[in-house]
């Protein structure tokens, strides 16, 4: 077999379905994000599609801690958590995350897609019998930790309690039962009836995994996260959440009960096997938890911003998923449209907001999701509608009726 | 089902066995590593069984690209790579990485285990009818690779290239074969035939994966690993290495052709759904990576320092497994007198060697992993040899026939 050829041909076939991604080369300026140069593209733009929600990437509290660690204990952890990587910053960060969710434990992995990936797989797997009840839309690492652990899985329509309900009812009462879905769906920005499920959950005896990482540091009045904002957090056996989004660094963790977090971590192979993320990193994470644990500011400006975005959308008639988050997926429904004006919004206007298609999303929901900050200024924003404005009309793309006239 | 219970039976099983882990909470300083302060232990400890081999961790040029970072872009990369993630510090770290491998192209991924774990999954599931050769001995994210992929796997006997022969054989000539190993296994120490292993993979048209993570930055004349040190790099399809060992940071990378390496990138989906790695621990890699490529000093000094523990080693008779590499198991062969020698080094000497046993390593096989570095002093050499002397009269065990008199 040539190797080589079959590589090449597959990226060929890639390419020639408009699903190859080409990447934008970004170096975010800090103190002055949103805006960043993009090196292989026109220079300067204003980014509009990170998952740094509330720029907390650049806050100067976590930017101390880091700087601090740095210069008190060095670059790297040196090892994993049991050989010689578990250092004082990783144990103060998981202290911290089990406080911000109310639980008695947290653990902390490389990324949140390990965090679900190794969790999953490792709850699934061990709990004999178990019957995974996963949510139709649930994301690629949930999947992942779910087939990797080899449990029988039931899918739910999405966001569906009537129909999970029936899923339920159709399981024995006593096989082992564990609901796993998101508070916010990244892609369309919709929110999950929590307490439904918990009801369900209570109902039918099944243990819950909510994945929170469009959530956390976003929502509630700590931080905590959609769960935490509607009293639910103590109704939940794991709530899983990412330190690589709102709270602007790296890494994932889950937080849950002191015995279930010291079962994923003695079992766990992608938790045990691998170096543990730097303290610097650890202490950047934990900085910017505790500032969103104490200030709000961040959060309602957000909201606010997300608010104004959309009222703008609205004034023009572009249409965009009406959702109760802070996603904002303005639809164009076409590949190739949604490449172009993709393309001219960097190219024109330096804005940057990577097209989304599939197998991300369904084909003919092609997008662009847009993610307003409280960073992004008036003028980001006035600049961002009037450019799509325009290429809303050259592109000869339909409008919703004008709306709030 | 109690899951509660569920949790805490199987918790008390692994106490009972002696397989539960208790992490030391440690906190390194910058400059003075390998000292460090143990926050549940006896306070100040010398590390002896870091990955950090070089102390390239308190590297000052690794330490003020990444402070440089921080200042320059702020904590996190913020998204994806494909969705506002990929920094201009990524992919200046990921030619550092594909020039010192002699590579048309690197990829960079959040941490070794996953870069084996989305690279081999990738790889292994999409070449159609692909058959694994993967060697008896390697790590836990080479194997879950595999798994993941649900490809065939064959399993030959742990660095015997006669059985990979026998294995290679038995396989029809059209099947596409792809050869899984790593250059130093990280318990016994001991090196992989890598030219003999070239030489089958040729004569019988397999890919070959290699797996450096315990040899890059450490061999080779400019950091390359065992592979560049034998001049075999052109000759391997694949080198995966880390940026968590040697090069004292976090995060993996595999290096290979361009086109296997975009292949990778547009379909693993632990490479695609998850959050790029901070631009200042791609900043600090490089660093590292650039460092290690002009400099020998490092390698030099660790090879001896290596030189001199394993002979202080042997005038005292303590069994230690000879091996061509840096790794320096010293055996005990009983996991209580294990545990014991590992507590009283801590407890009663201020020496941290975390004890490793089943099921890392077989049982009978207990050991500590001595892993010395530049950054040891004489004065620590000292330490050791006499706090490991006093404690193998204490617990009675066996002395090799005292060596080099």
């Amino acid at each position: 077999m040539n190797f080589e050829e079959f590589f090449a041909s597959a990226l060929v076939t890639l390419k020639d379905e408009g699903n190859y991604r080409h990447f934008a080369e970004l170096e975010r300026h800090r103190g002055t994000f949103p805006s960043a140069t993009c090196h292989n593209g026109p220079g300067e733009v204003t980014i509009w599609c990170s998952n740094d929600y509330l720029g907390m990437g650049q806050n100067p509290k976590v930017l101390d801690a880091m700087h601090e660690a740095l210069d008190r204990t060095g670059a790297g952890a040196g090892g994993t958590r049991n050989i010689s990587g578990t250092t004082h910053d990783h144990v103060l960060l998981e202290a911290e995350l089990a406080d911000l969710h109310g639980k008695e434990a947290a653990l902390l992995f490389t990324s949140g897609y390990v965090s679900n990936w190794a969790a999953l797989g490792t709850l699934c797997a061990r709990i004999p019998d178990l019957v995974v009840l996963s949510d139709a839309l649930n994301h690629a690492s949930l999947i992942e930790g779910i087939r990797y652990s080899r449990a029988r899985k039931v899918i739910w329509k999405h966001n569906d309690v009537g129909d999970l309900e029936e899923k339920l009812r159709a399981l024995p009462a006593e096989v082992p039962k564990l609901i796993v879905f998101e508070s916010v769906y990244s892609m369309d920005g919709d929110i999950a009836p929590i307490a439904e499920i918990c009801d369900l959950a209570d109902q039918y005896g099944a243990m819950t995994y909510l994945d929170e990482v469009h959530g956390v540091g976003l929502y509630g009045p700590r931080g905590g996260g959609i769960a935490e904002r509607e009293g639910l957090m103590d109704r939940l056996t794991v709530i899983e959440g990412t330190l690589g989004k709102a709270f602007g660094v790296v890494g994932g963790y889950i937080a849950a009960s002191a015995a279930l977090c010291d079962f994923v971590r003695s079992f766990a192979s992608g938790f045990i096997f691998t170096t543990a993320l730097p303290p610097a990193v650890a202490a950047g994470a934990a900085a910017s938890v505790r500032h969103l644990k104490d200030s709000s500011l961040e959060r309602t400006e957000h909201q606010k911003k997300v608010e104004e975005v959309r009222r703008k959308l609205d004034e023009i008639g572009l249409p965009h998923i009406d959702n109760p988050s802070h996603i904002i997926p303005v639809m164009v429904g076409d590949p190739v449209k949604c490449r172009y004006i993709s393309d001219r919004l960097l190219e024109d206007h330096g804005i940057y907001i990577q097209p989304i298609g599939y197998p991300t999303v369904p084909k003919g929901t092609e997008r662009l999701r847009i993610t307003p900050s409280p960073v992004h200024s008036k003028a980001d924003v006035k600049r961002l509608i009037s450019a799509l404005e325009a290429l809303w009309t050259e592109c000869q793309l339909a409008r919703q009726p004008i709306a709030a006239q």
